[in-house]
């Protein structure tokens, strides 16, 4: 086993270096997995443009991120079955697994979560990383090394039709259609939906939006949303975090309909109150997952789900720089991938 | 029978008159029930000072009252069983019984509720009301007229507990100690809630609280929700309809926690977005309730609840002004009732 | 309108005769449909051979069929809105609306139900019927008439699915290819279950149900469900009715599992009880459904469920006994449609 | 620290002697505990009496005891915080923590569990024990050693009501009046239960089954299930595990109630199908519990769970025969308790 290896590290804002570091070695339950692809999030190019998010500040040197798959090389002591050589799909989260709320189904929400890519957690863009062996989990030969590394951002949007109910004839709102949006939108129809509009500024989007099962498409720059549809949803899953597009958009729903705020849109953001009370609706917001990566796995290997459509560029660990910023150059940008091992 | 009967009736604001009218008839599936109390709603001395309530406005005569127990005394058409001489507790909501709402359980949302004491619909300030037999809920020997008069606001609490989903071991937060808030108490410890924290600004309030199974009492003109605890709500009743409250109660929620907005706030408020998500709370409101005078029922007539204990005034028919002004007279006035019989 | 009308009368077992009868007029809140279609089901044929089912006895003259659709041909008192020449569903129960089931609800379960072919309310195998308003489902251009007659075996399938909580991911067992077996496999695919096995003893059945999106399927004449498989079912959709493939459906789950009882197969079977204790297995049964149509409708209209395919013979209302009789010729039967118009 | 302690050890049918045993250690994440009290379970007396139970058998010398308290004495590697001379609760199982029924929150049902008392496994009839940290739970001052230990059965009732759904108006029927029963009895009434019926053979049993809130009694020596109620239960909690009793509890219910197995009764019993279709009961069975220890916690602090009152006899460790064979001698005995310190 080599002793160091590359990684690509963000030391400020618009700073991101290779460098060679010394490679990890598993401990008790872990396993070291050697990196094939790491999908850029808009939560890496947040850090890279803006070194913080919120209350999580990047102030030492942090390796970016945390959609990633690979092959397992090494394992710790404790590890059992024939796990080397393991091709795996990277669940980002290392949750303590025994207090209250990880004994309760909840693990995204253990406060002792260590999170990639989360200060001061470094993440995958690396070419080699330690996770716990429940969290990296075996792909089938039909799912890409790239797939494989975006059922992370899949398995948000599962989580995020969950908490929204979305089932048989779920009609679906759908409002930004970034990559979240687009996989919303998929996992949407997968789970029955038979009307899903989507709503975006950005026409290549809704392009792929219509593409991959959206029904009605919504140009935000011309069109309300209250205008752009004849009929009320039942469900709505925010993507966009604009606080207009939050509240228009709840005040769309049909009554007993489900709000789930997934995109980060800062601190607060007006509630329509009287609507939510006179039509009982359910707001809610999502953080990470939990538990949806067999779903997320079964979904794009029965095809239902198809990952491979949303790359648009490919990068090596050396472009890292040209990957976070893929989005920003190219308006038909949707998920850049950086192959360490290339 | 006789053919007139009194009702008392508002006229504008503040201006509430007896009157005497025509005795209606029970159409098909309705009956006709001699009403014996009235509980005094918030919304009822709202109507009353204000002449309106958000988009409700009372533009032409009405009578107010909507918590009312009687005696049936004449059935219409298709009414099978003995109902004559029955005592009833009145559910005073008439849905079409037929729409998708309906059909879904979810009478509350049914778009052509009739609803008491809701303009245009005339409410039980009246010696006479007719309703459907539906609604018309028989209660037991051991449950007071007064108290099934007030199984009306039970059923309100029972309805929000309901949707936050309170049972074994939650942990209670309820902001406002009105009648509703003192009714989210006693449901709430009935539910097996162990903890259950009360805040309000009136005294005799949190006193009351405390006497129904409060835990935890917090003067709110004096402390902060956050420095009043030193555990965790795993629910918020939030009875105030007060914005700063509500954004103050969601933020003390411990994570997967639920929020319940019962108290009219006006049209918007600001929700604490980032604190929704990153702790998944479940922000809802209640639009009345549906399917809850059994459980009210069997409650009060358990002794698990104890309605009787909320009365606090009484008064004829003629003296509805007395009873709508009591609440703003009396700070420890929590329930007035209204006897149209005597 | 014409005052008479044919329909098919099951007079004894084996013995179904054209008869000439008034045209039945819609009451308040009914409708009078013009039957395009009506599908024949295994209850019809089990009348039709035997004369009862369960404690259901034939015992006068009953006209069969509750699989039907048509065009509203007159309205009765109270019906609004422009409903005559409306293609329907005819959704075949009618609920008194108002008892406790109801209101909860859950209409399926209500005591005063009266169902269309179920002793002694007739069915649809007429040329005319009445039903209530809110019983008669609009459908889109896009379903035939023959599917729309097929929304009610659809919804017994929607129902089913929903009681076995089938979402994303399930893996699903369903045991019995009739048309209601391969419904479920369609409406199971629909909501996202991603291993489907389908067990039956006709090699034209299963060959079906692999058509319509089962991934594996087993004959039962040669292997056995526990062999048949390399996986564990999460659902199991029972519709044969068959009591050892009933508890070996059971005895197949995974943890946490659900079976859904839909086929009937007499008063008692054997529950395998350490099996479900041990895997905390969910065993509950289906009687009918309730507010499935809008779901059905939405699920082919969006071509999600295919109703067409599954269409084997075509009859006039004079050749009713054929079809009732279709299923014990032709082992590639699946459904029989009775053309009352035709 | 001493290095040998006392255990009581089964080594063959009714053969329970002292030993002396090396201390067991700490190993990361774990924690020793002076046992202060273990309460006799059945399954206990059954081991004692028959050597096994089902496919559980005594093949090497066991430990028996599961419903254990103490104080912890040591703690191992990478515990944190002040846990030495904690009193606490021992939850008996060890999960794995990190399979997917454990990270689902369903770790009662994880392959790999390790449970006190269960073959292989050793119990609590001993000085001392370890447990992982997180299956120490901290009692309040409140709290007696002997209620502490008893909170093992009390999460039994727990979980049971929690799979009744047992609520506001819940009425319920409990079938078998042992430690249980008499548990489930406390829990449904603190969880708003309101109709509460106990059947047992045993009248010390229904004695006390009434002294703890139940509100109807049915003596099953002279009486039917059916014909001691006037009212339909909406749940039954099965605690006898005698088939007929379980198929007639069964019937008992009314539609779209929920049947607890929670009594072990042999491998198959007799399922009411055409009933459990027709009224869409549901019906599950009990494994142990999860997450249930601060809700029982809780409920007993607060006073609405008598854990104490169950408490018929208390026995040193050299009586562990004694304690284990008091059901048997005593037909008022309802939970032997055995001090190992005394």
């Amino acid at each position: 086993m080599v002793d160091t290896m590359r990684v690509s590290v963000l030391r400020g804002v618009g700073d991101v270096v290779l460098e060679r570091r010394a490679v990890p070695r598993p401990g008790p339950g872990e396993v070291l997995v050697k990196v094939s692809a790491v999908g850029v999030c808009g939560s890496d190019t947040h850090y890279f443009d803006h070194g913080r998010i919120g209350r999580f500040v990047v102030d030492q040197p942090l390796v970016l991120g945390h959609e990633a798959s690979g092959v397992i090389a090494e394992v710790g002591p404790g590890v059992t079955g024939r796990r080397v050589g393991q091709r795996v799909s990277i669940e980002p989260g290392r949750p303590d697994f025994t207090c209250e709320q990880c004994l309760a189904g909840r693990y995204n929400l253990c406060p002792d979560m260590r999170f990639f890519a989360t200060p001061p957690v470094d993440g995958a863009f690396a070419e080699l990383v330690v996770v716990h062996q429940a969290m990296a989990h075996v792909v089938p030969d039909g799912v890409s090394d790239e797939a494989a590394a975006l059922l992370e951002p899949l398995s948000v949007a599962v989580w995020a039709c969950g908490k929204g109910a979305v089932g048989a004839g779920s009609r679906v709102l759908v409002t930004g259609a970034g990559a979240i949006g687009l996989l919303c939108v998929q996992v949407a129809r997968a789970l029955g939906a038979t009307r899903i509009a989507v709503s975006d500024v950005n026409p290549a989007r809704l392009a792929a939006a219509s593409e991959l099962g959206a029904t009605d498409v919504i140009d935000a720059r011309t069109a309300r949303l209250a205008a752009g549809l004849d009929w009320s949803p039942t469900v709505l899953l925010e993507c966009s975090g604009h606080p207009p597009v939050v509240a228009e958009g709840i005040r769309s729903l049909a009554a007993a309909g489900r709000a789930v705020l997934v995109g980060m849109g800062g601190d607060e953001l007006p509630l329509p109150l009287s609507y939510v009370q006179e039509h009982e609706i359910e707001v809610t917001g999502t953080f990470r997952y939990a538990n949806t990566w067999p779903t997320a796995i079964a979904l794009v290997e029965s095809g239902r789900v198809d990952l491979d459509r949303l790359v648009t560029s490919r990068h090596g660990l050396e472009q890292t720089p040209d990957a976070l910023a893929a989005s920003r150059r190219d308006p038909e940008a949707i998920k850049a991938i950086v192959h360490p091992g290339r």
